[in-house]
């Protein structure tokens, strides 16, 4: 008999959303508690196990075994790892696979993974007739505290990140912390970087909880991560409950992403999210402080605890490229990218709106500087 | 001075929506209302406009030029005519030539055309930056009556039409029936089967009315089209507003086209989907019949009728091959087809669900005949 989830996980968060909300649960060991979560938030006899083929060998067929064993009849399909995998192409080539397996609207697809697997079987769920259900089974940090909570799905295209999607809430969130002391400490570490971001904009003493406890966090310590993971996801679903479909508050937790992933981007991805991010953040909060909005050494507190996560030698980058993406940001309006400015640590700004142009100058005076490490 | 729309149109029909609502408006001459529509239900300076390169050159110039004259930024977008053009590669092509042409998330797509640019068009809004307004402009009788209202977008795949894709109502809809004048008699005669269809699933009256003035809207009287539009859209909106997402009773807006997708599939797409969906409505009701569900001589009262609009001989497709995409039908459970059956002319099914499976023997015999002609 398996425990109930809400037993068995460390904490179980709600997200407010359009098609009724959805529960996500946090705790070691919550693989197991697939199949009830299945049975209770997207019953379908039939389901479609989505991974990449690297994670896919180790927790999805963990998940595939234990939804077979429940007689679940599962289509398990894999993906080459790796952000070059989130495209068009692998949605076309998934969403036909489960065609050809003869999946119908009864089914649900259960994406077990990092962000690129959430956002790509997320996506494909969206889409594939029109929309089916989608559990989310974050393995990694990033997954966990934010790709696999609000509902953004999507695949990167040429001219940059993420730009082709849709909003397609989960029926619910499984993420195991147990699973992330079998990740290599760089996708810890990335994970850490969004985490940093909500305390950032949003609450000063999560910021520092984090920043005191990194090497933990980094050792994947059960009891820190999923306090961690609960914190991070809590604030994030605070955001999204409010502003589901971006069109103001949420915009917020774009902190550091609009320099981050036109870093990505003027990289071919070839540059891991959360370093990105951790550049991206640190550029965003120097804008602020050339415009004399953000408190002064705001971005040196966060170079502190950064630097414990990433590399922060220079990226192999040109600014003019980046600048060329910026251009092109989907927030951008009239070609004119925006962005999310702080106060100070644990306070984005609101100006009348959360994301506002900057001057080109300052915007290339930072990045030349950033990308050169610091 | 633009006239007020609410003037201008012969109807105003409200369509409830999750995202709140949308109006649909039709009647002669609208196509000038087209940039007052826009700025009252989305504002936007920036549009892309997209048409096919049929309707691009006669409809899609006039909307253009009425927008530009309105002071708006317009990327105009065609496509080559067609169903071949439904597909994710032509979706692929117009998000990447708006991407390229700087549109950001404050723009909006204006879709002029029959169904496959409403459709195609409407994905393409659907998962632009994860979702931008659009406004449909059908140009033919079946996307005014059918495609153009209720938000469902997409494109075919392999495996069968409209496999991929996303429910994303419409902000407006504007019916301009003068524009009917311009088309040739099968693409009028395609969209008069589907306003049948809505009235043999749920109004004779309806059903009746078409059967009388068959000839004047083949004609495309102003009066009888703008009337007959207006009903259409009406019976259409009222199932919508009660199931926008076809968990219940919109499946029975899929009558006739259970069997009419999988012959158009069979025929490769060389089919017309009024033509399908005649063969399919036609099949549909005799399998009733067979199962001693539909009233006797309900598939001959609709033969009658449906010869006057399209060609009634035989097609050239196998029955093994049409049962082959039954299959693998969207509606489709653990590969099973499933149908929705008349009572008699003017009222669908209800028996506990709107639709049902049914022996493949019968569905056999039944599309073995009815693939012969009628």
């Amino acid at each position: 008999m398996i425990k109930g989830v809400h037993e068995a996980a460390y904490a179980t968060i709600e997200v407010a959303a359009a098609s009724g909300g959805y529960k996500v649960f946090v705790g070691p060991a919550l693989l197991a508690s697939v199949p009830v979560v299945v049975a209770t938030y997207a019953p379908a006899r039939r389901l479609a196990v989505i991974s990449d083929d690297r994670v896919g060998l180790i927790h999805g067929e963990t998940v595939v075994k234990a939804l077979r064993d429940a007689g679940h009849d599962i289509t398990f399909l894999t993906f080459p790892e790796g952000e070059a995998s989130k495209t068009r192409k692998f949605w076309s080539i998934l969403t036909d696979q489960m065609l050809e397996a003869g999946l119908g609207r009864d089914c649900a697809v259960v994406a077990v993974g990092g962000g690129v697997t959430t956002d790509l079987a997320g996506f494909v769920a969206a889409t594939f007739l029109r929309g089916v259900p989608v559990i989310q089974v974050p393995t990694t940090t990033l997954a966990m505290v934010d790709a696999s909570v609000g509902g953004k799905t999507g695949v990167n295209v040429r001219n940059g990140k993420n730009l082709v999607g849709a909003f397609h809430a989960p029926s619910a969130v499984i993420a195991d912390t147990e699973v992330l002391g079998t990740l290599d400490s760089r996708f810890l570490a990335e994970g850490i970087v969004e985490a940093i971001k909500h305390g950032v904009i949003l609450d000063e003493e999560h910021f520092l909880g984090i920043a005191n406890t990194t090497q933990e966090l980094i050792l994947a310590d059960p009891k820190e991560s999923a306090k961690f993971v609960t914190a991070s996801v809590r604030l994030k679903s605070q955001v999204v409950a409010r502003d589901e479909f971006e069109r103001g508050l949420r915009h917020i937790l774009n902190f550091g992403h609009t320099v981050g992933h036109a870093l990505e981007a003027a990289a071919d991805y070839r540059l891991g999210h959360g370093r990105a991010v951790a550049f991206g953040m640190i550029a965003e909060a120097r804008i602020g402080e050339r415009l004399g909005i953000t408190e002064p050494k705001t971005s040196e507190c966060l170079t502190d605890v950064l630097a414990e996560l990433v590399d922060r030698t220079a990226l192999e980058v040109e600014t003019s490229t980046v600048l060329g993406f910026l251009s092109a940001d989907k927030k951008a309006r009239a070609g004119r990218a925006r962005y999310v400015l702080l106060r100070r640590i644990g306070q984005a700004l609101d100006q009348g709106g959360w994301a506002r142009e900057v001057d080109e100058d300052v915007v290339r005076t930072v990045v030349d500087e950033v990308i050169c490490g610091w």
